[in-house]
């Protein structure tokens, strides 16, 4: 089982940056050096987390998987670009990202913001342009939660609470509430607009899938923060130890790195519970709630 | 009928203000900071033209008011985004916007970052919430027309275009390459988008339509290269012979004053001509197209 779901991982990656590949503009068209950027910046890296879940979510409603792919890449392309914003100097300041140079190191600070600008009006493009739900009206449901999940009560939110918590002290409550925003808004999203590609789910099931987003949104972040303490920045491809240096609160330093696990842990078992009344179609995303508090990058 | 223009335009611009002051989140709400900063970088100010654009537009296809407002509104969101970025100091690096500090020098780089990207999730947000045509397909191709406009074939796209030839010298088509990017496509975004909101109209009125949307896109830069050079920092609210002085190349650096007010009344000769399908019909079309030729801010 596990070793089917590392092929099973490693194809459905494959198929996401094969149309990353696709739908990102080519560096043949004009402004060519803003494209170059944009390929530079999403392609050939990744662990493609959020477009995994879209497929595993997808099983669960028996969505075409071609749907689900562009679906994945118009989340895969938010997170891609909140990467760049994120490393820009008045951010992180971080030079690297996935073992290479972060994009304004490798171009510069006008064509980082453009990137980042860019990628997300074309992931939104995407969502518009294919088909990829029975109805447009689900369609146009699938828009407003990418929206939502990105901007100011999303991603971009999370964010700015991070911003302007650096320094300070944050309960656990608040460091939740962040985190909540930052990453686990976008892993809600790629779940739910996953599961949107395929048939209606009811409204009981709807409600898990959703409970079940909260748990590994979490999760994930834990898990990040225990890695950015124990792991080296050759194995994570960007730098390790950011957070301490930078006296950001995290949920190692609020917690300690034993409690943290047992935190990601207590969110794993939550996870499935949630999942109980998917039967085994919930078999992928059981397995990727695993990979997500097991991984070691 | 000039009066009547100017009271059509006043009462328009107020309905997006309205709008604006409801759609954008409240201070009150989590993170206030980024919250206060993205109201303070759209609201009160700006003259407001892609939404006046839009509801000329609304008037060739009968459209609901109610729906052009929410279109105007997110098409006026993009714009505002791309001021708050273009200010940064990698970009344009100004202070001054509409007679105020620009974001990041009232609030500070990392804020002004997440406010655009806040701003342009918001936008897609609102035209995927609202009901804003007669079906969701033609919603979801408002959707894409925006997206494309605001992309990297489109306003970011002329951006980079714009940085890349900062000292170079451009002749008259790629100057026109340019800003048909940079300024020119979410001018045609307001118009098409606030022609979706009403009745289809046949391909033939399409066309013209576009057509009408490149001419006045063209006009609209090129009376802003003469402002540029002639009007005071004191009259426009931003910082005047900024092109100049950063040695882009502009209309009336290649022109001169006299050819380029030349091919500004050409320009509009022109944008008339294709507005003659729509007859009568098109009178607020015409009254915008005087007044993006003749405004002296």
């Amino acid at each position: 089982m596990r070793n089917d779901f590392k092929s099973w991982a490693k194809a459905h990656q494959s198929l996401i940056e094969t149309s990353l590949v696709t739908l990102l503009p080519t560096k043949e068209l004009l402004p060519e050096r803003l494209h170059d950027a944009m390929r530079f910046s999403v392609l050939g890296g990744g662990k493609r987390i959020r477009p995994l879940l879209a497929f595993a979510a997808g099983e669960l409603s028996e969505a075409d998987e071609e749907r689900v792919t562009i679906a994945g890449v118009a989340v895969e392309l938010i997170h891609a670009y909140s990467l760049v914003h994120d490393d820009l100097p008045c951010m992180d300041d971080d030079i690297l990202r996935r073992g290479k140079p972060t994009c304004h190191i490798e171009y510069n600070e006008a064509t980082a913001l453009l990137v980042g600008d860019s990628l997300q009006s074309l992931s939104f493009q995407l969502l518009a342009e294919y088909h990829l739900a029975d109805t447009p009206k689900i369609q146009l449901n699938m828009i407003k939660l990418l929206a939502q999940a990105a901007g100011s009560r999303g991603m971009a939110g999370g964010q700015a609470f991070d911003l302007e918590s650096v320094g300070k002290t944050l309960n656990l409550p608040e460091l939740e509430f962040m985190h909540i925003h930052k990453t686990g808004a976008l892993i809600r999203a790629a779940v739910m607009i996953g599961a949107c590609c395929g048939n209606n789910m009811s409204d009981v099931q709807l409600k898990s899938l959703d409970h079940f987003t909260r748990h590994i949104g979490l999760a994930f972040q834990v898990v990040d923060d225990v890695l950015d303490t124990e792991a080296t920045t050759a194995t994570l491809g960007k730098t390790a130890g950011k957070d301490a240096d930078n006296n950001k609160p995290t949920y190692v330093s609020i917690l300690g790195v034993k409690k943290a696990h047992e935190l990601a842990e207590q969110l794993r078992l939550d996870a499935y519970q949630e999942l109980e009344i998917f039967g085994e179609k919930a078999a992928r995303l059981r397995q990727l709630t695993d990979y997500i508090i097991q991984r070691d990058f």
